[in-house]
């Protein structure tokens, strides 16, 4: 009783408003009172408590360190500050649920180096950025830097007397927030990331000082008539799609998702009429969850567009957002996620999930195959991941993703426990690695990264979609042709992408099949290319794994290797091998992290293969030496692509035993292709598949027929796939 | 009481002989009996129980498949003989576990349908082995069937008839073990893993029928007389250095000693006057054991001589010996190798480890750094490892190890926890895969997998140790020169070789630091070559990972790579750069796995670095595209390289924090060279190390001193490492 009592007290208090009372950002008194008085019911919030604890008393012990700038991401004065604000932040959390002075003192002094630093500071020394900064070299960083500071100068603000507040907001924050926000108006005015971070440090540190002028520009930018432009409530407005997908993609989701939860949290205390957490139909939820879908069976984000590999859902912010939600929506599923995280936020909404997690099991199912339109209206393509068991099947035909964007509509990457079966390259860097670039995107991302032949989808005439210029791209977007996730054993998703290539126009249909005579999903994979004149159109298949077995005779060049051409990327892939293909179709088998995978594709008589390997024009080894294998069609004006990807077997490196090494699938094959629809099949050496497809008419309730060896066939609706067998 | 009594009465009866009663082998009556009695009270022994049950239900459900040999290894005939032997030593098994009459009539209609089939097989038709089976493709898978089949012919022998058994023995058993032995005098009288399976399968099948007359050839050869040459006993003799080295390397260890003990066990049970498990001072106990320590800080056996990588301490071989060991000899350091396995035997040993694993907690420090002889004296050259930390060193100075020896002499590979940091290739091969040439070695093995190149250490002029010809190898080994594990911050071992190169002489030092000013151990690498002729030496560095930068400018070919020479393994590396060196000393700093590594080292103005990649000469895709450094010194009498491998920070791509992303150290040099004594040293910001070194005379007690700079050094013995700050 006593428990829920305080839980109810909170959330009256957390609902009201704090003017006069501190910490009120992402802390309340009460919030604070609470969780000193519950301590010792929650282990997994003290753990952390404890390991920042020790932290933070090793480095009270020492001096401080608040260098003058001068290096980049990645050098020592940059890694420093990022140091400093991370360390003020749960210093300051300390002093709030531990009361001891020493934390406060360590904050303080640590501001007041800061507060004696700024006023002296010019720009950035490095001049490498279209905002450079004044303590990083560019205004993102000051603007994170601002965003933890504001929170730590939140904890400590009683522990202040008024004369300490006076020279801290004047020598230092008032200059700062002017900084990020009316003399860096390009950087603060916009919506982009970059933006969402300055909206929420100087409304944060507003909040704190209680500083109207600077709340007005946060929440509606720089000139309040033009508040659907920029301001955070624009940036809530235009950053996401109304199912809270994020142009960029996750890897930017989550790193963009945080300045948003943690200044809608202080809003949510100091301003409740804003309903922020009800805005836009609630985008905050919904981009929370959309986040957490868009990750494969490991949880590392699907790496697509400028994206590096390896980030998951346990990352900080990530931590962070589920907990808040589910301390402000309380809804179970993000319960869930938080036990698979296994670690909670130092806050109070951490606190609330981990008293909850004591007792709760978390057993749900957390993803499934999902949608997201892309686009303010969520009518600008979009993304669709196809799930079944432990597959995900990653299909992109969403908008550019502005500046961070690859050109690689209609491409689709696919996932398995194992990790990664048919990879998205990601970017071509290091991020904060000084050694590569000072952690920058290197130069091989746009040369490579972004080009289209270094991603799963066709390229025509060996040029980039757009030739790779994002202001082309971004008058477009391709169109969902049709979606259907309603019988778990077949999920279906298809879209047309008509700008890309002039006058060439592509369609993609994934088919992700569950059949009890297949030990793993199998992906069946239709690419439609129709033109008004001939072209080359190259197929890539960034394969993971090493080759077992093709049933081409494809043998790698053994004396010497060149690039596979000058530009759009081609100039970075070593043509290790090339030939032509005589039979009907091919199959291509593989092995990686101990399971084998078998991909059969239907070629042309005079189809050629080519197999590749990245690395080629790369003089500072920036690129991985990934494998490739392109099945390239020559003087085509409507082709087709079909390829069937079976995942099969598993080889066990203790026990040597090679299990089901081979494809069940015996054979595919196109039994009927026209502009209209097309008829393809695969069968094993028990059952055969049809699958017929319409290609143009994607109305649910046409009825079809198509005269094939004079017998007719009959299907409603886009498409039907049919299980025989050969009785 | 009543469980100690039990395991008393065990004890008993195990020791003495068991003649006239079933099953014999690897069970026995009074066995059986504790486990059934005991059922219940081991978790770990009765989940495995369970779990073979119910493979072994699904099983008996369908027809027995016993089908006309002709198959290569991975291919159908091969796998399924394989999969039968294994289903009914788990049927027989059962049987005496469960006394279910269905797992008895499972291994007698398999047994029978042998019976019929053996009697009419020729030679098996592939022919591609030196000594080609009847029912696989070589005697030594013949062999691995009778050690099975013979087991579980044993478990069900008491439920057959006279006349059944009868059958059994003249139809299949006889002829079969009469095949293997004298009809295969090359495959079953030699000393080699495939004899000792030979031996064992033949000993084996003759304790279950009392055949003495084929038990004494196990025991003893083919013929008695020269019994020291052949036989099982023999084996014992002449396999294993006397601390229980196996010359092939571990990976082959771990297949060998998997029949030294199931017959050894056997022997113990039946021939109890042969004291087996005391045989040659322990030495079954003493394989046991280096064959544990011969892992890698994730459990992998070191991957040096032909091995596949990721076979490790949890296969079933090791399982097995691991808990007869125990069983047999009660060696609590073995009860934690078994509590690391977590699996345990399905026997009596099994049973007995489960039992004891019950009430026992498993916290012993199981690895340390070793000193393998090799050899029968244990005189011919042999392995060290050194370990500091979770760091593990292993230097190759052993003889060549017989047809699956690399002429790798001198050559060392580091291992932490992130796997492989600089790597042993293994051998050039997927053990079973189908698909890769029938599971056999591929071509590249010998060309690329066993030279020189492919290991890290030197080649002279491009050639690899003794013209890679097996027969000359094995005439010599190198001489261990000094090992020093005394003090736990510093390992020391060197190695000599005079004969790989003529009249070219090498030595190699390698010390593994402990020293707290770097968070992972330092490794010092020093190797000289001294010859009466000028040469050009290569000393290759497989790392594992992704170069961030070198102090030297070596941009990567762009437009086109060329292999790095045409014979002795370099026709496989694809030539990436090459440049020369000016200064006295180079870095190169590479990423794997999110940890930093950084090599120092010293050079000659003149020398090169060549950056390869192996892949080429490739035509089948046999080979990893796995990155190499080589340090190339040209024309040359007398040389020394000086390396020092950092291992530093880590790099989380969650976090995207790069900790200690440069090395500690400064600089590395070379103050003194000259025949007899060699001082370097190396350098922080904060304190320097100076080595000395004895280069010929290695008494531990020889008092040495150089002058260098007017000022005179002296140190005792081998080495000595020294410590300075800069006041």
């Amino acid at each position: 009783m006593i428990k829920s009592g305080n839980i109810l007290l909170i959330s009256l208090l957390t609902y009201g408003t704090l003017v006069g009372q501190h910490p009120r950002l992402t802390l309340s008194p009460a919030g604070v009172e609470n969780i000193k008085s519950n301590i010792g019911s929650t282990p997994l919030f003290e753990k952390q408590l404890k390991k920042i604890a020790q932290e933070i008393d090793v480095v009270i012990s020492t001096d401080i360190d608040v260098p003058i700038p001068k290096d980049m991401a990645g050098g020592y004065t940059h890694e420093q500050h990022k140091l400093n604000y991370k360390l003020m932040h749960k210093a300051g959390n300390l002093y709030q649920f531990t009361g001891k002075e020493k934390y406060a003192r360590f904050v303080k002094d640590m501001l007041f180096a800061y507060a004696d630093l700024y006023p002296t500071l010019p720009l950035h020394p490095t001049n490498k950025s279209y905002s450079t900064g004044k303590i990083f070299w560019q205004c993102l960083n000051d603007a994170n830097w601002l965003v933890f500071s504001s929170q730590a100068y939140d904890c400590i603000y009683e522990y202040l007397s008024p004369k300490e507040k006076d020279i801290l907001e004047k020598q230092l924050f008032v200059p700062f927030a002017n900084f990020l926000s009316i003399e860096n108006p390009r950087f603060f005015n916009r919506i982009h990331n970059h933006s969402t971070w300055a909206n929420a440090a100087v409304g944060l540190i507003a909040l704190v000082m209680d500083n109207d002028t600077l709340l007005q520009k946060a929440l509606y930018g720089l000139d309040r008539d033009k508040k659907q432009t920029a301001g955070f409530l624009a940036q809530l407005d235009y950053s996401f799609s109304p199912s809270g997908y994020f142009s960029e993609g996750p890897y930017y989701q989550r790193y963009a998702i945080f300045p948003f939860l943690v200044f809608s949290h202080a809003l949510h205390n100091n301003k409740p009429d804003l309903n922020i957490f009800e805005y836009r139909d609630e985008i905050l939820l919904k981009a929370t969850k959309t986040l957490l879908q868009l990750t494969d069976p490991k949880g590392n984000f699907f790496p697509f567009n400028d994206a590096q590999k390896g980030m998951n859902y346990k990352s900080y912010e990530v931590v962070n957002a589920v907990d808040l939600m589910y301390f402000i929506k309380k809804d179970d599923v993000l319960l869930d996620w938080a036990a698979k995280q296994n670690q909670v936020a130092l806050n109070e909404a951490g606190f609330y999930v981990a008293q909850n997690l004591e007792t709760r099991k978390a057993n749900a199912i957390l993803k499934s195959s999902v949608l997201y339109g892309d686009g303010v209206n969520g009518d600008a393509g979009g993304i669709a991941v196809l799930r079944v068991d432990n597959t995900d099947v990653v299909f992109k035909y969403s908008s550019h993703g502005m500046g961070h964007g690859h050109f690689d509509r209609l491409s689709y990457s696919m996932y398995d426990t194992e990790g990664e079966v048919i990879q998205d390259y990601g970017a071509v860097r290091w991020v904060n690695v000084d050694q590569k670039g000072g952690g920058r995107y290197l130069p091989e991302n746009k040369t490579f990264g972004k080009q289209t032949i270094g991603h799963n989808t066709v390229v025509i005439n060996q040029e980039s979609q757009f030739n790779a210029t994002v202001k082309k791209a971004e008058h477009s977007h391709p169109e969902l042709y049709h979606a259907d996730f309603s019988d778990p054993n077949v999920q279906f998703v298809a879209a047309k992408e008509t700008h890309a290539y002039g006058s060439t126009d592509l369609s993609r249909y994934l088919i992700l099949i569950n059949d009890k005579e297949f030990s793993e999903p199998l992906l069946a994979d239709i690419f439609t290319i129709a033109s008004d004149q001939p072209v080359t159109i190259d197929l890539p298949l960034w394969f993971q794994g090493h080759i077992m077995q093709s049933s081409f005779d494809c043998s790698k060049q053994s004396k010497m290797l060149a690039p596979l051409g000058d530009t759009d990327g081609y100039q970075h892939i070593w043509k290790e091998a090339n030939c032509t293909l005589n039979a009907d179709s091919f199959q291509f088998n593989w092995l990686n992290n101990q399971r084998f995978y078998t991909m059969h594709s239907v070629n042309s008589s005079g189809d050629e293969i080519i197999m590749g390997r990245a690395g080629a024009n790369d003089p500072k080894y920036n690129l991985r030496s990934d494998p490739v294998l392109i099945h390239r069609k020559k003087n085509m004006k409507q082709a087709v692509y079909f390829n069937v990807i079976e995942t099969h077997g598993k080889y066990d490196t203790t026990t040597e035993i090679p299990i089901r090494p081979y494809s069940q699938l015996q054979n595919i094959s196109i039994d009927y292709f026209d502009q209209d629809m097309l008829v393809c099949s695969f069968l094993t050496d028990k059952n055969y598949w049809k699958l017929h497809l319409s290609l143009k008419d994607n109305d649910k309730n046409t009825k079809h027929s198509v005269i094939i060896n004079n017998k007719t066939y009959y299907w409603e609706g886009v498409y039907n796939l049919e299980k025989l067998n050969y009785q």
